[in-house]
């Protein structure tokens, strides 16, 4: 086994080196890269240092380097998995955004005028986009940025989105510029016009008189002196904090879409998941598409800011979708769960299964179709959508296929993230109190609760004015999870496995939001 | 507004005397009732006493006879609407259920020789089922079974389920009776063997050894000496509580098919929710379609025993449905959410909108298909989908169409309830802990925290030997929501508006959980 990995050590630096495509999921493409494998720009690692960090066997914890800061003190570890694959599969990614008015076509600069009823597609050039963070004389909103990628069946995809995700959620933030500069806070409902409350608009659709027979429409609250209910609606109210949860959904869609796009000229490796962290105007926004995780930190409670998306958690949505659209299985899966392979001879006896509108189980009588493979099979972390992949949600795997077949993945598979908002400025925050986000590694061999005990103990212990004290405090994440190399592979506290994937982890101290505020 | 009330009290009374259908939303029907209008069989009313009860104005609340006994001292009272409908549409049930073999074919009793292979389609007759109660040797499994119906567009589908529900529950726990029974509590992947522990399965599917590369398939925990661990899955261990849950959920579908059926030779109008409560084997099971809701009161506390389906609450899941299958919006809906209607003047403007992957809000281009009528529309209890209904998940409805269209609503209803689990025994009960069982008549006006302190404090006052305490908790919490008529309306505490819907609420002590364990 140890050789095995040697080797693989000694292909990669081979093959990184040579500025060469990560090879060993998807075999290699004779486009270019659009960035060349790295590892996050703050950490400002050479090249030597890069290719040092790659070690399977060694497995250095990789922080800041003391010269080095980050905002809001922010502390960061990473380490590379164990040899699963040749590099360190995740990315991150931390900035200061300003978000500034779109430059004006033919110099009226008023917001109505502006583009903004055009649809764009997406970035020509990420790298373009820095230009508009001070170039405009008008104040920008700024927002602080931390986000997580973890790559798999290549290294394409969390490199790409980790430069650039942050500026697709600035071009969807430039949309709303003007509305969240805005003391009023209530969205206008068409662009450019004042927000209306309490406006009563009469409703048109023959249905709607209709409608006021059925559950409920008689007004519950109700009483007969009410005015006839069903004939006016009022407006729904939307608040800012909604537009930038829209903004932040919509930037995955974009960059899930310019991934597809840059893979015509590009060789775009492979998927990622990406967890992604704004703090705008007093909150923090936490996106997520993927199994890595985000937990606030409290007076030494948890409080969850994510759910991860994997085969099992998304099994009905998935199952749904299957048995709607069952060409997507192209006749070779079955959208039915069963707790293990059926086998041919078991065909008329009655075996459990569940369906996309089962929570528990039943019996069926087993037929010949059910000897498909089933579309979600395994447990835990081994459960898979099509025999394949171990998380629902993310960005690229346009290409992806079930191994030596047509049928694609992608289908399964979505770019949407969950956003949870996190109202910071309305608590007040100590030096302990911190945002922890880590890739599964972290997560896997350690429980939110025990994360929270070993970051809050950590800090207790260390000077509060020190400025590396969440450096420290991640890079011991990093090694508890990760923990040291004995006869039997990685271990733990009391004596458990320690994770074999790339493990990286941001602590972020939430008193600088209440400062800032 | 009072005379039209009056003049529906009097048609009210005449129609239902003469046996006819509740013409008062869908129209007649010749064909005959399958179960003639009543209210819940416990309250052992009088023809004369359910006239009397169904009083718009006045609005008694019914509560049970003093010489009459629910199982558990079980309490129930509830109250007709304010004129929304003729009669009051909620339903109720309450039995002690006993599960027995199901009578074998051609004198072999063995399980794997009964009939169980075969799906049975529904019940050819309900009542013909209570033979099985006490008909066997063999003592049955008993459960105890509370459930609430709310009916919309007509009465004849919660009167159905409210006969019929508990058994089609029954039939889906014979299927699992052997294994229940069973102290293993593991189920038997296939029926009729012996569950297996542990038992490796090789897997064959050519997708299988390629999975392993992506996403954690090296096994986080993983170290180098684990096995190869995609050649291999364990089989998923299903507990006996999957069996039942996958009961309850199965039975709430043949329910539905069975409706379904039924609708070709009787009339069974409308539609309705359906809440019910299951205990067996030491556990609470509560199953829930619709807007009725369920909470446990454990020492003051409240533990939310179910979750409401309605417009709001299913947007995402319907949004995609129509997104996916274009073709049930007739083309006279549109899947986009809107916050208002729009208007044709604002075609090339930019307004707030958002689909199923969003749960914030963008501003998007409005062309002339947004003008189209939102699949979702309006807000809280307003809230409607097709503009005709405004709860999303229920039994019935399979011929309610949009108004003055071909648009069927059904295909965007779920008769599947989501179960949850409550593990009864496992807690110590006093004699003030209970199940509020209510439907949205309740919840409505009144809070789950409203309600907690409502019933504790009522409770706390009663002699806690009182047979009737429960009953006459469940009258408190009915005046509660109800309120009383002044001059501008129903009004509660606080003069807010009171509830002008039906109200039925069971509250029943799970302190006998206990005990029968």
């Amino acid at each position: 086994m140890l050789t095995r990995m040697k080797s693989a050590v000694a292909n990669f630096m081979g093959g990184m080196m040579a500025g060469s495509s990560n090879g060993d999921h998807l075999g290699g493409s004779d486009l270019p890269l659009k960035y060349p494998y790295t590892r996050p720009e703050f950490l400002g690692l050479s090249p030597d240092e890069i290719e040092c960090s790659a070690d399977h066997i060694a497995r250095p914890i990789l922080i800041l380097k003391e010269t080095e800061r980050l905002p809001w003190a922010t502390g960061y570890a990473e380490v590379i998995n164990a040899g699963k694959s040749h590099l360190n599969e995740d990315q991150a990614c931390c900035e200061v955004m300003v978000v500034t008015r779109r430059p004006s076509v033919g110099g009226d600069s008023t917001p109505s005028r502006t583009p903004t009823n055009v649809r764009r597609s997406s970035l020509p050039n990420g790298e373009g986009l820095g230009l508009m963070k001070n170039s405009d004389a008008e104040p920008g909103l700024t927002f602080h940025y931390w986000a997580l990628f973890d790559g798999h069946a290549g290294s394409g995809a969390a490199v790409v989105a980790s430069k650039l995700l942050q500026h697709h959620i600035v071009e969807h933030l430039q949309d709303v510029l003007d509305i969240l500069r805005n003391p009023d806070l209530l969205a206008p409902i068409v662009q450019g016009e004042e927000p209306t409350n309490h406006h009563l608009t009469p409703t048109t659709h023959r249905g709607i008189t209709r409608a006021a027979s059925l559950r409920g429409a008689a007004g519950a609250p109700g009483s007969p002196s009410q005015p006839p209910p069903s004939r006016f609606f009022t407006e729904k109210k939307v608040q800012h904090e909604s537009l930038v949860m829209g903004a932040v959904e919509n930037a995955f869609k974009e960059m899930d879409a310019q991934i597809e796009k840059d893979k015509a000229v590009f060789n775009v490796s492979g998927g990622c998941t990406a967890l992604c962290a704004l703090f705008l105007l007093g909150k923090l926004y936490i996106g997520n598409a993927g199994d890595s995780r985000a937990i606030v930190i409290r007076a030494g409670e948890v409080i969850p800011m994510s759910t991860e998306f994997t085969p099992e958690s998304e099994r009905q949505r998935l199952q749904f979708l299957a048995y709607m659209q069952p060409h997507l299985l192209g006749g070779e899966f079955t959208h039915l769960e069963f707790p293990r392979r059926v086998q041919r001879k078991e065909v008329g006896k009655r075996m459990l299964y569940r369906d996309f509108t089962m929570s528990g189980w039943a019996y069926k009588t087993i037929e010949d179709d059910d000897l498909k493979f089933p579309l979600i099979y395994g447990e835990g972390k081994k459960a898979r959508v099509l025999a394949t992949i171990g998380v629902t949600r993310g960005l690229g795997d346009h290409e992806l296929k079930v191994h030596d077949s047509n049928i694609y993945i992608k289908p399964f598979l979505s770019c949407c993230p969950e956003v949870k908002v996190y109202p910071l400025t309305q608590y007040e925050h100590g030096a302990d109190d911190v945002l922890v986000m880590g890739t599964d590694g972290l997560w896997d061999v350690l429980s939110n609760e025990e994360v929270a005990e070993a970051v809050t103990c950590f800090l207790a212990n260390c000077d509060p004015d020190d400025q590396h004290r969440y450096t420290m405090a991640a890079q011991d994440l990093v090694m508890r999870a990760r923990g040291v190399l004995k006869d039997r592979g990685w271990r733990i506290a009391n004596n458990r496995l320690g994770s074999g994937d790339d493990i990286s982890v941001f602590i972020i101290p939430l008193m600088y939001g209440n400062r800032q505020a």
